[in-house]
Formats: C-alpha cells, structure tokens, sequence
C-alpha cells in the first residue's frame, strides 16, 4: 500500500469540517481521496461540541504544532483574516510544505510575497476556494485556458449581494429590508461592510486578473463601488428596459498591438451593473456566482455554481489537495514545480487610470418637469463626446421629472465630465444614481 | 535554456490549424505555450493552400513518420473518425508517447483499450476537446470536482442540434427547413445523422459518465432520441408552458446505501427534453453547449461556452499539450503517472434497463374532441400509477383537439404502459410526441 499523504488543517469551523468529512468518508469519490489522511487539526477550542467525530489527539491550539509536525506535508488554512493567517502560511512554506488556502483577503493582499515564498521554497499554494466557492475557476485559468489570451473576465462573485439584489428584485422589498433579513439568515454577517461595499468582489478580482493576464495588480487601486445606493426603483426602471442589475467585477486588458510590453495595461473595478436579459450572467441569482471569461481563440466561457457554503468550499479544498497530492505521487525528486499548478506572475501589469475604464453607463437624473429638458440633457451629453443609447422619462412626483439615460460605450472621465455640467444645468435637481451598464 | 517539447500533429484541418496557429503565436498565452515546439505533421495533401505558413519539411502524407519521429514526445490526432485514428492513438502509445485527441467516436467506443494500453506504457491520453469544444468539462470533472460524489450530469453537448432547436424556437420555421439553412451555413455537415439523430451526444455522455462515475458503461446501449420528430407545436405549447425544448444528454446515479458495491447501477440517455425557463440550461442557446453537474457537497455547477468550432477546440487541444507539458517538466523519472491526470476506470458501473429510466413526460396526444377526453386519459395514467402535473387542450384542426400532459416522474416502464393503455382508447387517435421534462 502507497503511504498516505499527511495533511494538517488550521480551522474546523463550517468549512474545515466540511473537508474532513470529504475525507473521512471517501467512499464514490475519487479515489485519491482516500489516500488523504488528517495527521493535526488546529483549533480555537478543545472542547467544542463538534458536527463530526475526529480522535481528540489530532486537536492542537497552537496552530505551530500542526505545521511543525513532521507527518503534515500539506498546511490547509481555513482559519480566515489576514492575521495570523498570513504568518503561518509563510511559516508553513518555510517548513517546504505546500499549502492551500481559502482566504481571499490575504492571497490579495500578499498575494506576492507568498508566492515568490512558495517558489523559493519549491512548494505550492493553492486557492481554488479563495474565489467563486465551489466552482471551479482557478484551475481552470490555470490550465484549461493556459493557450488563450485572456481579454476580459466579468464576474458575479460575491454571493451576499447578489443574494440581496435578487430578493430586491423579486419582492420589490427595500435594500434595508432584504438586508435585515439576509442578516437573520446567515446570508449576510453582522458586519456585512466587506460584502456590500464590495471589498470582498474586489479582493477576487484582483486575483483572478493575477491569474488571466499574469502579473499582479495593487488590490487598494481598483475602483470598487458597493450596492448600498441601488434602490428598487433603479432596479424596476433596468427591469422595464431590459435589463437586471447585478453587483460585476470586471477586469479587461487594455493591451494593443502598439502597447509596450514592458507593463500590460489593465482596467478593473466593481461597480453595480445593468445586465441585458439576453446576457448569460443575467439569470444568476440567490448565491450563485458565475464568471464569464472571454479569450482568444476560445470566445466566451461561463462558470456557475454556489459561491459559498460549507460544502462547496470544501469541494473547492479538497480539489486542491488532490492536485498536490496526484503530483506527490509522482515522486518527483528535483524539487522543481508544475510550472500550470504553481501560476507564478510571468510579465508585468498596471491598473489605468480610473478616468480610462471604458464602459456604458446608466444615470438617473432628477429634473424640473420642463419641457425641453431630455432635449437639454441629450445636448450636454453630445457637446462632451458621450453618445447615448436611449433616455427615457419615467412617471414621478409633481413637479419633477425622473429620466434615465443610458450611454454608449465611453471612458469614465468623458462621463464624469458630462455629468458635471449636467449637474449645473437649472433645470437638474441632482443625479440620484449612476451605475455601469454591460 | 530549457529544452522545447517536441510535438506531432496527426491532421492540419481547421482545428489542427487552430493548435498550430496559438502555438506559432505564443506571445500573451501562458508562458508554457513557448515551450512547446511542432516537429512534425502528418497531412492528407503535401501542397494544399493553407491559411498558416509551416516549414514544408515538417509535413508528411504518412501519420506514422509523425508517431516514429523520436523528437515527437507528444502525439496530437486531430483526424477524426473511427480507423485509422484508433490504430495511430495505440502505436504511438506503444512507442511510449502521450496523445491528446479531440476523437470523441474512438474514445467512447474504444476508450477501454486506449486507457489500458496508456497506463501499462506510463503515458497520457487526455481528451479535453471531445466533449464541449472549448469548454474545460473533461479536466474539472477529473481534477476540481473530485472529492464529490456525482450524482448527475445533465447537457447540451451537440452544438448542431441546438443550434437547429434554438432557431426553430426563435423563427417558428420547421425542422426541415433550418436543417437545410444550417447545412448551408456550415453548422451542420451535409450527413447530419450523427448530430440529429443524437449519436454524438450519446458518445460524449458515455465519456463523462465515465469520468463522473469512475467506471465505464456501454456506448451501443445509450437509449438515444434525436431532434427529426421535434415539431414546431411542441416548442409552441412547450414555450406556452414555461419551457424551451433542448436535445439533452443526461447521466445519473443509482446508487443507494443499499446498492451492492460490486458494480454502480447508472442511467444515461440522449432524448430531446423540456427544460423550464427557470433552469441555467434554458437559455443556452445556438451552436453554445452547457454542462451542468450536480454533487455531493458541491451541489450543482454549470460549464457554459462554444461547443464546437476551430478556435474553441484549439485551446482544448492546446490546454491538454499544456497539463503534459507541466508534468513533463518535473522530471519525474520513475514512469508513474499523476492519477488525477491519468484518471483511469475505479469502478465498475453498468446501465440500468431503459424502463428504470427515471423522468418526467412530456406527451402530445391527438384526440377525439368530446366531452370527458382529458378526464378518461387522466384516469388511464392515474391507473398505472403515472401521477400528472399539468394536462392541457390546445386548439387543433375541426373534430381532433390536442392535447398535451406533463408527468411528475416516474420510471420510463410505467409511462410507456400506461401510453399503451391510452393508445387503446376509442376516444384517441394517437400520441403525436413523446420526450422528457426536466
């Protein structure tokens, strides 16, 4: 009999229970499962009632005791934070042994200098479960896409607000209300700000355009616009032109024939959208995430699934441990690493300028009921280059007018610049919403 | 500098084209993609124009010299068909090379032998593009989502009967008729019988199944339903009721606690299907496949993109010369084999009889129109236990009415006596459709 692979696991909350009950019950699933054994489990408590049955002598509080013991050769971090997460992953890849991990906030942040450790060290880091829960989209950037040039991703990956934004849209309910209830029902934490303000997308962007264009990007530049201003009525008026709105993060290489390669210039942000019916991330609700990305040669490709759960991150785990483990069992001696598993930044890349994103645009405006005022509105879009696809006045309160404009494709400062002198026209009272439009 | 990797080509059609062209182009792509080198082709014709410039001295018209050629590591057979691609696969197997295929045919019917003779050599045969063009559906079912237990997969994965299905549902023209346009276009090939009468989607299940389920069931005895008898009426009252109509291939597990370990009990069959406008696979539309895959803990995961085409099937190609290329630079000396990669049968499975098949109906009736119709074909399903979700008259021609029902699920065995008990009634002239509802 093949000796079993080691591995050590830093948390047994919802998730790293989950993964040891993939493990201990490895009956219908790939077989390599079985060959996984659980040596040390770090734990907050001891004695915490548990929904699973594990021998006491694998629990430890020091989460040093489990990367230090000689039998671990793979560190699972599902402890979450950015500290002491980031300290005993390092330490981990100090000892030589690989790690995976489901923490968005730290791979985003120390993305870098985790795995310039890693190659040094000659081991591999691993983070299928960092974005998307359980669907896979990390290996597949990796591998499966590896002969594209990426163009563009556009994701759906944060499952809180697009849980919020989908009840707002079928009840008609409040942004407040649903939230309220999304809190009761564990769908939002009792601090949702990394959610709704959307950090959190904004942490997975930052990763996954790591992985699609190959060189990092600083995770404290992209512009990330949250869903707490979407109001029903923004929803009802995208809903009656065709459209949902859906919290994206997006990221899109900006690399022409004539750009100097010495740095790839990239756009990414997060903003709340208008999405077309007809589009393929339109009918992605609840806490489902989908990521389209789009290539060449290979056009356009989705990913959908559950983006968070204690089952599917753990699927998402447990994937990458077999993949450290179906290479382990190659026995490979030179310490060298699948250069597609390990996905190291191979070129360098930069955000624009925010002003540069290029995108269409929706805006709501509140104005005196005057006639001539869409004419006015038109011609102040026009006079600053920003073409416009439709505008349209919908019903509101006596004496003024609520109109929507949605543009064409333009850069955010010719935009913002339009906007600008909008806003001091007479005749505008203020503009009450302004979101992206795919 | 690093030694390239040599690969062959066994055919220089679109998709062969496809491969060499990203090849020849690396720049942008995974940095591995520079790191493999085309040594050899094996052509039809030496001097047909071609859209790509090649040495001349690397094509030849006998496949053979690609396999013997001891700079080929990797062989690429992009020929299709049954002979003499399945003899090429074994040889240069036999000569200790790894083969990517996009040969679905051989591989659902010769899959067994190809595997085995792999795994004795220390070789990999990889066969991302036979399934979904350039969607990754092979490689996640073999690597991301292996510690789940799959339960289900359900897909469109004939891009030619879709595209036919979809237009029929947006035109309102007939079956015949777009055949004829697809034909034309190019989207169907002028024998069309391997896509319309489901053939290929049935080889293409039998592949996943066999990598969903670890074990392999028998390509001849996939029940297999094409699109020739689907009217313009059903996809009407199918629309009228809430769902579109999809040419679907769909794998099931029966296995229960009680299941005798010794062989799986599976279901799988091709069969044009309603699907509700609510479900992800309601609105793939066009020559675009999707698979969904449904598991434990995961739950349920779709993989959405172009499902044929030179492009798409290119970067399949070009992914897995990429997967054995990162192996290939560990170098592992010992000749195992990374079994997630290799991913070979652990199990046995079998199919079920055809009557356990278990679904739910769609059924169109023509009727007498007198009173008491609907009731009597009520009576006849409620007596052989078929319970009934929605029984519905549509207008039809003077003295006949239509009549359409949708069953809950129930085995394909009951359904179908419980139709030939209703085809026995005076009343009914005869049952016009019959396919399955998701």
């Amino acid at each position: 009999m093949r000796k079993k692979i080691g591995i050590g696991l830093l948390g047994l909350g919802t998730v790293g229970t989950g993964v040891a009950k993939i493990i201990q019950k490895s009956q219908g699933r790939n077989p390599l499962v079985s060959e996984i054994e659980i040596v040390r489990i770090g734990v907050r408590e001891l004695n915490r009632p548990r929904s699973i049955e594990l021998p006491q002598h694998l629990l430890t509080q020091k989460p040093e005791e489990v990367i230090d013991d000689p039998s671990v050769e793979v560190v699972v971090e599902m402890m979450g934070g950015i500290e002491p997460a980031r300290t005993l992953i390092l330490r981990a890849i100090s000892a030589g042994k690989s790690v995976v991990t489901a923490n968005k906030a730290v791979i985003a942040r120390y993305g870098e200098e985790i795995s310039s450790a890693a190659n040094k060290a000659g081991v591999y880091v691993l983070i299928e479960a960092a974005v998307g829960g359980g669907i896979p989209i990390i290996e597949p950037l990796k591998q499966s896409l590896g002969g594209n040039r990426i163009q563009r991703i556009s994701g759906i990956i944060n499952g809180t607000t697009n849980y919020i934004l989908s009840r707002m849209a079928k009840e008609g309910t409040s942004y407040k209300n649903v939230l309220q209830d999304a809190q009761k029902l564990g769908y939002a934490e009792a601090d949702p700000s990394a959610d709704i303000e959307g950090g959190d997308a904004a942490d997975k962007i930052a990763i996954l355009c790591g992985l699609a264009f190959g060189g990092r990007i600083e995770r404290s530049k992209i512009p990330t616009q949250g869903i707490k201003n979407v109001e029903i009525r923004d929803i009802e008026y995208a809903a009656q032109l065709g459209y949902s709105v859906k919290l994206l993060a997006i990221a899109t290489s900006f690399e022409t024939k004539s750009t100097n390669k010495s740095s790839i210039p990239l756009a990414a942000w997060v903003q709340p959208t208008l999405v077309a019916n007809e589009h393929p991330l339109s009918r992605v609700n609840g806490v489902n995430n989908a990521i389209l990305v789009e290539g060449d040669p290979i056009g356009e490709v989705m990913f959908y699934g559950p983006g968070a759960g204690a089952g599917p991150t753990a699927s998402a785990v447990v994937a990458d441990i077999l993949n450290i483990a179906g290479i382990h069992s190659l026995g490979s001696t030179n310490n060298s690493l699948d250069p597609l598993l390990a996905a190291s930044s191979w070129r360098n890349c930069h955000l624009v300028e925010p002003s540069e994103i290029i995108q269409r645009n929706y805006v709501r405006l509140n104005a005196k009921d005057t006639p001539g005022v869409i004419g006015l509105i038109g011609n102040q879009f026009g006079n600053h280059g920003v073409s416009i696809q439709s505008i349209v006045q919908f019903d509101a309160s006596a004496n003024d007018a609520e109109i929507v404009v949605i543009t064409h494709e333009v850069t955010k400062g010719q935009a913002m610049k339009a906007l600008s002198a909008i806003k001091n026209l007479p005749e505008i009272n203020s503009i009450t919403a302004h979101m992206g439009c795919l």
